[in-house]
């Protein structure tokens, strides 16, 4: 393709965020039903892989811009703050959203906590324990590579506590974000959605390439052979924890590269409907001008 | 300047890190004068600032590649982790190696603490207990911006504590280092130098910028007007904690583009020097082969 060829697809790309909104695509809502996506789809974005590529890179700036006024407005004593909570199947692509999206931000400005099977420690307290712990200051864009959804997930499949004790855990997620967004929390709660033939295909290629070994695990497998199961308890969690106030997203994420910009695009439009701007000085300019003249 | 020109100047950039290594130009060794040191020099490295951004960015992609290996080694058991510490005057440009630097890496792989003033927990605790839990993990590069040296920098300078307890803490600083370096932590110890002239100018554009006030702070005026005590104390923490196993790097840094450089370089070399290999799998790989077929 020539230089006019390729200029012109720039265009098209810088405008992925025009149209519908991400948010509005991907929400969801009363009677949503995930078996029924199909996870190769690409919503709100009409391009293709080296578009979405370009895209992504394209919105950089204005992500920067963004979460460098939130810092400053938790500097000077503002209470607002981004949660981002990233859930999704093995090899979904969280690991690629936290390198490639949340990379991309200034690291002073984000709190990535990447939640692991509990500690002994943390199973001996109730199980929001330690994601209060994790959660971010005013200021900061806190991310989640999975969250307090795993408390009624692998939970619930692998049968780790009693039904009715897991059960409770809805109602209790939901008054705990509540509390969240009245805190002035932003939050923004995406499933990654990928087929299991998908899935297959990417636990395949660590198996055969000796540089991603490490990243794979034989528990993996027996995960797998819980699909369905899982589906269950996903649907499960869209059906009770999406109310309009902190509804779920989900992503398809057959394609990687449209999963990545997916996720920043949820986050730029959110960080825009936050209408934040820079700090007034707390201090006379002209007297610090002064001072700083005669130091 | 044309194409051709560009390419040459390219080519010259990615070797930066040919020639004399960062590490040996910018070591303090004994006998060293901070107040000798010409801050707007670029030790190592003789391309001007085009060329140094363009190497900023060439070597993007190993330094990837080392901190994925480093990564995966923790995952599989290894106690190898760096740990790099950004000392500085205010205004030394700390913000920005967290950004440019720090930010060039995956972040699921970085652990950066920011320390304050310590609060009033902290200061209920010895000057170690909160640097202690804020140590990485194996298999990760921790990155401390200021760090356990304000504990004998600040607080020496504004008598926060008696002589007595502080200057004991030399002595105490160096034995928890070794004791890191034995836990297997790659210690890497910057103090990013600028002059007053340019923290002078680094200040005033905070006080022209309506975008820029959110970073000033009439503190930083007061702090400046010990300047020169700062500098005997840093003198100080460079004669008795800079160790051939622990040494300090005085990196200068009036120019920007230099000292980011100058710190990923040396960075890279830290990490070159570790040995960092793939680890090998710890599952039978046929086997899994099978198991993921049948699943």
């Amino acid at each position: 393709m020539g230089k006019k060829g390729k200029k012109g697809k720039k265009k098209k790309s810088t405008s992925a965020a025009s149209g519908t909104p991400f948010s509005d695509a991907l929400r969801v809502g009363e009677g949503y039903v995930l078996a029924d996506l199909d996870t190769r789809r690409t919503p709100a974005f009409d391009g293709d892989k080296s578009d979405g590529v370009d895209a992504l890179l394209a919105a950089d700036g204005e992500l920067d811009g963004l979460q460098e006024r939130l810092y400053a407005e938790g500097t000077a004593g503002g209470s607002k703050r981004v949660l981002l909570v990233i859930q999704g199947m093995d090899t979904a692509g969280k690991g690629g959203i936290m390198r490639h999206v949340v990379g991309s931000v200034d690291p002073q400005g984000v709190d990535l906590t990447a939640f692991k099977a509990p500690t002994e420690e943390e199973l001996a307290h109730p199980f929001l324990w330690r994601i209060r712990k994790a959660l971010p200051g005013p200021g900061k864009i806190g991310v989640f590579d999975r969250s307090h959804y795993e408390d009624v997930l692998v939970v619930a499949v692998n049968d780790l506590v009693p039904p009715a004790q897991w059960k409770r855990r809805f109602s209790t997620i939901n008054d705990f974000e509540q509390e969240l967004i009245e805190d002035g929390t932003t939050l923004i709660k995406v499933v990654l959605q990928i087929s299991k033939e998908e899935q297959g295909e990417r636990l395949a290629e660590r198996l055969d390439r000796p540089d991603k070994y490490w990243k794979y695990n034989p528990g993996d497998v027996t995960e797998r052979e819980k699909w369905a199961d899982y589906q269950v308890a996903y649907q499960e969690v869209l059906d009770k924890c999406s109310p309009a106030s902190a509804p779920f997203y989900v992503v398809p994420a057959d394609r990687k590269w449209y999963a990545r910009l997916a996720v920043q695009q949820l986050l730029l439009e959110h960080l825009r409907a936050m209408d934040l701007t820079w700090p007034e000085a707390d201090f006379d300019i002209e007297v610090e001008k002064e001072r700083l003249a005669n130091s």
